[in-house]
């Protein structure tokens, strides 16, 4: 699952343990751990190998340019979802060619950006968007490739935020009206729309839902084909699951065993796979941990009060999201030994765990049970380092937290603190602008 | 309501055309009216005059310094709940013993750097967070004055993630305890505890909740005072609505009108009033404004694709909130003569207005009649003021976008837009840190 794991009731990153580690760098802090990070990328190259696919790293899932890079070392490509995040993937030293970009909102000098760059794939999520792409690249005098993102519509069941791949949600084409998409733009010389792009959300804990979408997409190829319309790339988007509880989500191995034999006379006939993952490399390989900051009882409810929240982790408030916490310090008889929503120990105290965010909605987990805390205690809380920090605000006027990796015994900051001065820079900066303009 | 209206199908704030103003500045950009900002604050003191009242602007619902600065000018406190918006009320010069600090996890750093500054109010809201400032008050050997936070247990009927006054929350002490607290920390002379501070949740959008909480309080200071306890503050906090819709909130006058009377007695007998407003001040002043890059029809539905979203104002992903949206440039037969819901106009077609995030739930709109739109075209998320920027995020590696400031004919930039070097700075000037430590 991952390497964040206890030692005589010390929690351990690999070989950091991390009550000195935070002495070192402070609270909160997101810690993440070089091995594991490394190995999940590369189970699913080894679990798809038959395929040789192109593994194009999620960036929006976590995105320090640090990070891009162990990747990128090891042959990663990226999906982007926008200039900044190609701004990302080239800072890591990422190879332009490895580059898919996605999403519904892309801007004109978003897309001059992605064209200059020379990036592999445009990922298309609509006619107007293929046109205006198109229309752009006519202008610069330059050809680029394009997959259209079909929906399939099977249903991923995940959270209704983060369905994508049904019917009527603002992402590529129903898949009875992708076969009029490529006779209509098939033929476009700037843009070549060489592929298909299957993204049915995320996280998805099953198999069954890519071995229905790939069928979907497979029998809509061939039905192309017989009309004289090669598609040569299939990209199977992302969603592959993480170990939010222990065993929660099938291995890469699992996913390749059932994709790969539907998938290996495509290959066989010349065709490249592209795969988007994101959550399943970098969730695990990542996790907060804060200081508890107050106990509380509150009529029958115990608070404990932590020093992060939905400002620095907003999963729990905007999607419901399960995340395993415990104290990083325990008694032997609280080891635990796997990570589920309920733990069955003794002396355990249900109590919410909540953020100092003036909001109700600020929690981090509610009616958990957790071995008892104090004031002064570290929590670690696993399997954030997906969809974490990417997604931290300054709300509240709270800085954002720095992101540290771990690699054996190392402690390495990839990500300073944010500062006061930090949060109001643009506001001190754009003052000595002065007045934009003065109408009339 | 506020300062934005149309003029020939063509908005305006204040006497600032806005299609001019977003060539000037592009989008998305926040927009602020300075006289919106300011009538909404003058309403507020006129309407509690009778109350002389010390009111404390909440900069959580929108903290930019330079509008701080303006509400400051007029002899605002500032309501603050953490050391960086201390920080943004100290540069907007704000008076330090106007200050009052809320919040659950105020941090020992927080806690010195408040009572260095010499703030007004401490709200509390936990024993054991009266007892950890009163200590480090009592280390440095300063004193300050404390007001318990009480939950009065009345149903402000808003939001089940922003109601914060029933039992059972992280805030405060339910009010039957409050007796008790105050008799166990009535004397600590390094933290005074004084007053008592009321906060039942936001946006409250009548006035029954406030009558209820504050004759649950009255009923309480009156018992303490038979015991000898004597309660000299009363901090009724914030929640008042704004004009999410046209006359969805009680204005300033009709709030004072049930609330004045049942303080005059308090007041009267040398009690001092603290008010927080934020959101009623803040919300109409300011707006979102946004291009449209694309328009989409997936199978039965319309999607308007626009270049804000989740990112820059989460309230309709958060919590389903409203916010009124129309184009800025309109026949006459689209102009709005009211702002609501639901529109009763010819001519109008329903769609999604959705953003470039790759979420679906990254909506701003859903199943909204607007007037036709076509690319390119500007729409106006109105009601945006509060809750809007302090909540951005740079989820998908979007830039924060920039605050403006119109006043008259001026347009004053209040804050830059981000850049793509300053969402990765953090992570460069990391680098040059290096390890920070090698464990074992």
């Amino acid at each position: 699952m991952d390497d964040f794991h206890y030692q005589q009731g010390q929690l351990y990153c690999e070989k950091v343990n991390l009550e000195q580690l935070a002495a070192a760098v402070g609270t909160p802090v997101y810690v993440y751990s070089r091995h594991t990070l490394e190995t999940h990328y590369d189970r699913i190259a080894e679990a798809f190998a038959a395929l040789n696919p192109l593994i194009c790293y999620s960036i929006k899932s976590c995105g320090n340019i640090h990070l891009c890079k162990l990747l990128a070392q090891r042959g990663a490509g990226m999906d982007v979802v926008s200039g900044g995040e190609l701004h990302r993937a080239r800072l890591a030293g990422v190879d332009m060619a490895k580059v898919v970009y996605a999403g519904v909102g892309k801007t004109d000098p978003e897309i001059r950006q992605a064209l200059e760059a020379g990036i592999g794939y445009f990922n298309i999520e609509s006619e107007a968007e293929f046109q205006n792409i198109a229309s752009i690249a006519r202008a610069m005098n330059v050809s680029a490739r394009a997959a259209l993102r079909v929906n399939p519509d099977v249903d991923p069941k995940t959270h209704a935020k983060t369905t994508t791949g049904k019917k009527e949600t603002k992402f590529g084409v129903d898949i009875e009206r992708a076969h009029r998409f490529f006779e209509r733009y098939g033929r476009e010389s700037h843009l070549r729309l060489c592929g298909i792009h299957l993204h049915i959300g995320s996280p998805i804990f099953t198999v069954e839902p890519y071995v229905q979408a790939i069928e979907k997409v497979l029998a809509l190829i061939a039905q192309l084909r017989q009309e004289g319309i090669a598609v040569g790339v299939l990209d199977l988007g992302g969603g592959f699951g993480a170990d939010y509880q222990s065993e929660q989500s099938p291995s890469a191995a699992d996913y390749a065993a059932q994709i790969v034999p539907l998938l290996q006379p495509f290959h066989a006939a010349g065709g490249q796979i592209i795969l988007e993952p994101g959550r399943t490399i970098a969730a695990n390989a990542g996790m907060l941990l804060s200081r508890v900051l107050y106990l509380k009882t509150g009529g029958q409810k115990k608070f404990i009060i932590v020093d992060t929240g939905m400002h620095h982790l907003v999963r729990p408030t905007m999607y419901d999201a399960f995340h395993f916490i415990w104290p990083t310090n325990v008694a032997p008889a609280h080891e635990p030994k796997q990570r589920k929503a309920t733990m069955d120990m003794p002396g355990l105290e249900t109590c919410d765990v909540v953020g100092p965010i003036c909001e109700t909605g600020d929690f981090l987990a509610r009616d958990r049970a957790l071995p008892p805390v104090a004031r002064g205690d570290l929590l670690a809380i696993f399997t954030a380092g997906a969809y974490g920090m990417v997604m931290a605000s300054n709300y509240n006027a709270m800085p954002r937290p720095p992101e540290v990796l771990v690699d054996g015994k190392q402690i390495t900051l990839l990500r300073r603190r944010e500062t006061y001065d930090d949060l109001v820079a643009p506001e001190i900066q754009a003052v000595t602008g002065g007045a934009v303009r003065n109408q009339g």
